[in-house]
C-alpha cells in the first residue's frame, strides 16, 4: 500500500493530472502534426544549444538524483545509468543535432495512381498523435525520445523513473525554453511531475488522449505495462537471437560471424544467445570456435554431441534454449541441418534476429523466407540489428510485434499513413 | 445464464477445444506462409468449383439455418443478410476467382539498400501468421475470408453467428476440399464448431496462436471484442463522415458529390452522415442541394442558419453531429470557413472519412494534410473509401486505427515486413 490514508483522493488527483497533461498533449499534437520541417529542426537546434548552456544546471540536479539514489541504496549499474556528466550532455546535444538532419517524413505522399473512376489514390504519411514513453533510469531518453516525437510531429508524454525525477525536470526545462524560441507549444513534450505509479496506469489507458505507448526498460517493466496497456504498445520482451552455421558455410565468416555476435556486447538484446551448427561442419568449426570463447571469458553449455567435441562444455538444459542470458553464456546444439535449424528457431526463438551463414543460395533464401524474426540475415553479425546500421537514423526501440512496426523502429515507426484521394467532382454510380 | 448445471466443464472443454483449434491453425500458418502463389491460387480455383458443384447442399444446410432463425423469431433484415441464393453462391465463387488474380504480394523484398558496413538492408513482406475473424449472420463471408486469408498466406479461424452454423459448415467443407486438392492443411481454414460465445472470449485473448482478430458486425460487437481482446483487433466502430463545401468550390461539384455521398446508399460506413457549408456559398448552393435530398425522402437536421435558408429542416442538437445515422437522416451546418470546417471535423468525426470539395489549391492541401482521418478526399464522393475503388482487390474491412493498417484493408493489410540483411560476413565493430 503506497497511500495508507487519503489514497482515494491522491488517486483521483492524479486521474485528474493525468488527464490534463492528455488533454494539452492532444491539443499540442495537432499543431505539431501542422509544423514545418524549419521550425521543427529549429526546435531540436535550440534544445541542443539549450542542452550545453544550462548543463551546470543539470548536473546539480543529477547529483541530487544520485545521492538520493545512494541513500536509499540504489545498486552501482542502476547509479551508473542514472550518472550523467559534461560528456554525456554533448552526447545528447550532438543527438539531436543528428535528429534535425534526418530528412522530414511528415506530408510526404507516395503511391499516388489514377483508379478507373478517375479519382487518384495515394497515402499520406502522418504523425501517429501522442506518445506515451515509459523508461527506467538513464535521464538521457528523456531528450533522445523528445527529438524523435519533435521531429516526427507527435507530441510525447514522457515518464521516466522516479529516481531520475530531478535531472528529467531539468532537461525538460530545456526542451520547452527550445521549443518556445521555434515557437512551437510547450506542450508538445510533457514529463509527467508526480512519481506515483498511478500516473503510468493513468498513461497507458487514456485511450483518447495516447495513440501508443513505448517502454524503454527490463523485461519486467514492458511485460506489466503490455498486460495493462489499452493504448497500443511498441516493444519487444525478449532478444534470443540465433546463429546457424550451415554446413555450406565459409567456415572463416562463420567464426567471424559467431565470435562477433556473441563477445561483441553481452548485455544488448541482438547479441547471440544460442549457436545452432550443422553436423557436418561441427567438428571442424566448433573446436577453433569454442576456443575463442574460452578465452574471452564465455561459459558454453552444450547438447552431449558439443560437449563430446568441446572440452569445458557443460550439458545444457532445456531451459538454456529459452533464456536471454545477457551474459558471457552460450548454448549451442548440433543439428542435423537447415530444417532443424529452422525448427529449432521456430520453437525457442524471441523473433527478434536470427542469422545463417552459408555460401548455398538457396538455403539463403529459404531461410530468409521461412523464419518469422523481426531481423533475418545471411552472412552477417546478429549485432548489426539495429535502427543507425539500417540506416534509420534514430532510434527508440526495436519491436517484435508483426503488427505496425516491425524491427528497429526509428521516425517511421513513429508515424502512421492515410489514403488521399484527389478527384475533379467524380462520384460513384 | 447459460449453462445452469454443469458450467465449469463445460467452459474448460471449450477452452481446450479452442486451444486445439489454435494449435492447428499455427501449425497450418507455417506451411501457407512458405506455400507459392500456384498453389494458393488453385486452392482458391478449387473451392470456387467445388461451391458451385455442392450449391445444393449448401442451399439445404441454409434453409435449415433459415427456418431455425425464423422460428426464433429472428427480425427480417437478418434473415434476409442470412439466406443464401444461386446467386450469392456464384458471387462467392467468382469473388475467389478475383483473389486468384490478384498479385501475390508475400516474399516480395522492398528498399534494399547497401550500407556503409557492406551489409544490404531491405524489407521482406510476410504474412501476420494466424487471423481470428469474428462475423455475424452473413455466411459468404466464409468464402471471402477464406479466400483473402489463403491469398495472404494467413492461417483463419472462423468464427460466424450461430444463427448460420449449418450454412458456414456447408461452406467450410468446400473450402476444406479446395485446400485438399491443393496439397495445403485442410486446418488452413477452421470454422469454430461449437457456437457457445466463450468461444469467442477464448479466440480474442489466445495471443500464442492468434495474431489479429477481424471483427465485421454491428458497433456493439465491435466495442466488446475490443474491449476484451488481448490479440490486436484491425477495426471500425464509426462512419461519421463529413463533406465539406468551401467557398471557394465549384458548385456543381459540389452538390453532385454531397448528393451522392448521402444518398447513394444509406447503410454503408462511407456515407456522409454531416454535410459542413461554408457561409459565403450556403445561400446558393444549400437550397438546390437540399430540394433534392427532400425528394429523395431525407430527413434534414440543421443549425439555425441553415433551417433559415431550407424549408422543412428541423433544429439539430448537439447529439446529431455525433450520430452515424446510416440511414437517410442528414445533419447540416454553416461554418464561417476551413479553419472551423477542420475543427468541427476534429471533434466530431469518427476519422474514417471526410471530403472537401474546392476549386482552391491551398485550400485542397491544408484539408488534406490536417484533416486526421483514414481517408481524405478532395473534390469526390465518400462513397468512394472503398478497398475495390481503391484498387485493393477484396477487402477484409475499414481500419480508423493509426497502428497497422488505416483505410480499406486488402490483401496488405493482411501481411506483415519484416527487416531482411544480405551480408558477406559482416560483423560489427
Amino acid at each position: 500500500m503506497r497511500h495508507p490514508s487519503g489514497m482515494k483522493d491522491i488517486m483521483e488527483n492524479i486521474q485528474a493530472y493525468m488527464q490534463q497533461v492528455g488533454i494539452a498533449a492532444r491539443t499540442a499534437s495537432r499543431t505539431l502534426a501542422q509544423a514545418d520541417t524549419s521550425a521543427k529542426n529549429r526546435a531540436l537546434g535550440e534544445i541542443a544549444t539549450t542542452l550545453l548552456e544550462q548543463s551546470a544546471l543539470i548536473l546539480t540536479a543529477n547529483s541530487r538524483d544520485v545521492a538520493t539514489a545512494r541513500a536509499a541504496g540504489l545498486d552501482e549499474a542502476s547509479i551508473d545509468r542514472l550518472t550523467l556528466t559534461e560528456k554525456t550532455i554533448r552526447a545528447m546535444s550532438e543527438g539531436l543535432l543528428q535528429i534535425a538532419q534526418l530528412p522530414d517524413l511528415i506530408g510526404a505522399i507516395t503511391d499516388l495512381n489514377f483508379r478507373p473512376s478517375g479519382i487518384q489514390v495515394g497515402k499520406m504519411r502522418v504523425p501517429l498523435g501522442v506518445i506515451g514513453i515509459i523508461y527506467e533510469s538513464r535521464p538521457n531518453v528523456t531528450a533522445d525520445a523528445a527529438g524523435l516525437c519533435i521531429k516526427s510531429g507527435n507530441a510525447a508524454i514522457l515518464r521516466g523513473g522516479s529516481e531520475a525525477i530531478h535531472s528529467n525536470q531539468a532537461i525538460a526545462a530545456c526542451v520547452h525554453a527550445g521549443l518556445k524560441a521555434a515557437g512551437l507549444p510547450e506542450s508538445a513534450v510533457q514529463v509527467v511531475a508526480t512519481t506515483d505509479r498511478a500516473a503510468v496506469g493513468e498513461l497507458i489507458t487514456m485511450k483518447e488522449y495516447v495513440d501508443v505507448i513505448v517502454p524503454r526498460g527490463g523485461k519486467s517493466l514492458i511485460a506489466r505495462i503490455s498486460a495493462d496497456a489499452k493504448v497500443p504498445v511498441i516493444k519487444h520482451l525478449d532478444g534470443i537471437c540465433h546463429v546457424y552455421i550451415d554446413d555450406e558455410a565459409d567456415l572463416d565468416k562463420a567464426i567471424r560471424i559467431a565470435d562477433n555476435a556473441k563477445t561483441h556486447r553481452y548485455g544488448v538484446c541482438n547479441a547471440m544467445e544460442t549457436l545452432l551448427v550443422a553436423e557436418g561442419v561441427a567438428a571442424q568449426v566448433l573446436p577453433p570456435l569454442c576456443k575463442l570463447y574460452l578465452e574471452k571469458g564465455v561459459e558454453l553449455r552444450g547438447d552431449a554431441a558439443c560437449c563430446a567435441l568441446v572440452p569445458h562444455m557443460t550439458l545444457a538444459v532445456e531451459e538454456d534454449w529459452h533464456t536471454e542470458y545477457l551474459a558471457p553464456i552460450l548454448s549451442v546444439k548440433i543439428v542435423t541441418g537447415m530444417d532443424e535449424a529452422i525448427n529449432h528457431i521456430a520453437t525457442y526463438s524471441s523473433q527478434h534476429t536470427d542469422t545463417i551463414v552459408t555460401e548455398n543460395y538457396s538455403r539463403a533464401m529459404r531461410f530468409l523466407r521461412e523464419v518469422d524474426s523481426s531481423s533475418v540475415m545471411v552472412n552477417a553479425s546478429t549485432r548489426f540489428a539495429d535502427g543507425f546500421e539500417y540506416g534509420l537514423g534514430a532510434e527508440i526501440g526495436i519491436s517484435t510485434d508483426k503488427i505496425h512496426a516491425r524491427g528497429p523502429v526509428g521516425l517511421e515507426g513513429l508515424t502512421s499513413q492515410k489514403y488521399i484521394v484527389l478527384g475533379s467532382g467524380q462520384i460513384r454510380v
